[in-house]
């Protein structure tokens, strides 16, 4: 089965953002339907750059994705180009309509004229409404073809693939594929890629039916299991022997599997002991806490988390001693750990978590640079601080240092 | 001038990477040269599928940039394609030989058999060096059009980027330039993207030289105007014209251009009236204090900020009376005013803002659904308190309110 994708934008040929979508795609059918995407093509909003990518695709592929160009305005071409190219007409279907309409009218905005453009498809194309937006997935078939057109708004783009499209190429591939393909992630927190690589080496020859595979999410790095197999069940066993004993292998340095985040696994490990937490966060101002209440259900364990960026803030929100902090300065051991403690107490939770570093890019000195970070923990085995130091711009300082902050919870609580 | 760029490499259709280089190259396209690419093609290793797209590019193009497949292992094909494409012979650059010899030896590594593949170029093409990796930039004529294959190591692909193909192609076109380009963007919040679209319509005819475009950027929605000219002189005084207008006909919705941020402008506005900030969230959980403290130098205006999730930090951190809360519930007008202007008075700042709502997937009641969010100012001038309600999943809820609180504050601040 030969599959393309087509994405459509000026923004994507000018500088203005990289085509994050398709990638999502791709490890999908990867995983779901064992197939990978055999090219993949980006124009501009231009009506016959669409035409003629719309045609060439379709008379060399069994199926099309294409994302992007479907909003209300001007210059969003895709569907009437769709259209023209297939030499049909459009029509405006009434249930995409009404969509459109209920949810203008739930948000309590006035409809405009370009938004009923939304509601149109080529003739003999199938429209699946999209709760996330306006505009449908629209099936459509051209010859041996099928094409899908997806809206390029990531949310819209990301639910429409995974509950739609990717289904029906698994059905469509159902019969002809002889293999189940399943992936399982693993991912650690504080171990370098090319160390990892080295690491698993020698579980290769021992689990012979997996490709590993590998993927930097800074600052996480992943373990990609991928088995092929006659049956579910044989694949998801080869799956969980390698999984076990890879975690045997790394150890601590693996945090979870799948969907889980840091903030998910301390969560967890903090409802199973029926604790509580509470945050005081300087150089990441607010990450941590947001990254815990990303959870839903967090309430259930997470009480409240400061950004307490100046040092008046330290002094009222987590009862920091102004003495402390004129005597270490404000980003050292001492003020973390004060930090960890003062918001445990005025919270009144089981656990403290705090951090004080330099984010840049100014600040700093030479026993503590741009990039050092003190981490606090207060649980009811007492407090400790770690400091680490990291690399990069203020925006890779303040995402690691939350993620570790988060980690360094993990172990803590895993009792390590 | 018909640009395209052609990237090859397994990783990019299956989901294990997205191609970033793309992005720095059009963008320096734009600005340099006034230039945009036509179409972008990725490719796998695939002998055939890069034979092909050769062919196809060649005869349709100008110029063409080809980056990845140029290492030393088996799978990387693109310049054996390249030869065998235009049907002429590899032969071995003993510069490029040299080169790769000099850097073996600087680092102590033995030469293996696969490197001299590097030394490679197609008949009659020209290698440039590059001091950043082994495989040279090699250039390829193929009738009208100019082929320039660079490594798809971003380091690499930068440098030789941004030194010899750029360089290159400004030559290629001072004298047939006739027109420069420039693009502006103008965000702006509250306003959908249809609407934004419908407003601008009047703008078309009397800014021929503007082309309009749009971005969402959710919540945000941008506005893009390029134009094309004879200098830089002449193109900025259109933009500049058309931005004047576009700002004078969307008002109070444009909340700032380029790359600002609503943070960034909120950040500008305190600091011009010297003021200074102190947040308490609730559903947003760290989200507006993460945007304040993202912004380099944000400790001049911003505080702190506190994720007062559960009703013990709202008490404790933000003074909210427990009888407030009991009375008209946690998410309410009061409460939210409550939360604004006790931590204005905790933190002792010029402003307070805060919000209080449901972000779901559980909670909310039939007055107050999920997705109800109140947002409190206080400010010099007196508090007040706006009631929103978003659409979506938790993390859309979030994403939007978060970006509604800063906008609510950036127009008081704007005494509106």
């Amino acid at each position: 089965m030969r599959i393309e994708t087509l994405c459509t934008g000026d923004e994507l040929l000018t500088g203005l953002t990289s085509d994050t979508n398709s990638r999502f795609f791709q490890a999908l059918l990867l995983e779901r339907c064992g197939l990978t995407v055999r090219r993949s093509t980006v124009v501009g909003d231009v009506r016959e750059d669409l035409i003629e990518a719309l045609d060439t695709l379709a008379a060399r592929c069994d199926v099309v994705l294409v994302s992007g160009g479907l909003g209300p305005t001007t210059d969003d071409l895709t569907i009437e180009c769709a259209a023209e190219a297939a030499g049909v007409t459009l029509l405006e279907d009434p249930v995409v309509m009404a969509h459109i309409r209920a949810r203008f009218e739930q948000r309590g905005i006035a409809l405009t004229g370009n938004n009923r453009r939304q509601a149109r498809v080529p003739e003999g194309s199938e429209a699946v409404l999209n709760i996330e937006g306006s505009a449908p997935l629209v099936i459509q078939r051209r010859g041996a073809c099928t094409l899908f057109f997806v809206p390029g708004v990531p949310r819209e783009y990301r639910h429409l693939v995974e509950s739609f499209v990717i289904p029906k190429l698994e059905a469509m591939t159902a019969s002809s594929r002889s293999t189940v393909t399943r992936l399982l992630v693993l991912k650690t927190m504080g171990v370098p890629e090319s160390h990892l690589d080295a690491k698993v080496q020698p579980l290769l020859a021992k689990h012979p039916a997996v490709t590993f595979g590998y993927r930097t999410h800074a600052p996480e790095n992943h373990l990609k299991l991928l088995a092929r197999g006659a049956s579910v069940d044989v694949v998801e066993q080869v799956l969980a022997a390698a999984a076990h004993d890879a975690r045997a292998l790394l150890g601590e340095v693996v945090f979870g599997a799948g969907d889980d985040t840091l903030a998910k696994v301390v969560g967890r490990a903090l409802l199973e002991k029926r604790f509580t937490l509470a945050i005081a966060e300087s150089c990441t101002g607010g990450l941590i806490s947001a990254a815990c209440t990303e959870v839903a259900g967090a309430s259930d364990w997470f009480i409240g988390g400061a950004a307490t960026y100046a040092v008046s803030a330290k002094t009222t929100w987590a009862k920091v001693p102004q003495a402390l902090v004129a005597a270490h300065g404000v980003v050292s051991a001492p003020v973390a750990e004060a930090m960890a403690v003062g918001v445990r107490e005025v919270l009144g939770t089981t656990c403290g978590l705090s951090i004080t570093g330099y984010a840049g890019p100014s600040g700093g000195d030479a026993a503590n640079p741009v990039g050092t970070v003190f981490i606090g923990v207060a649980t009811p085995a007492g407090a400790a601080v770690e400091k680490h130091r990291f690399g990069g711009d203020r925006e890779r300082v303040r995402l690691f240092a939350a993620a570790t902050a988060l980690d360094v919870l993990r172990r803590r609580l895993a009792g390590s």
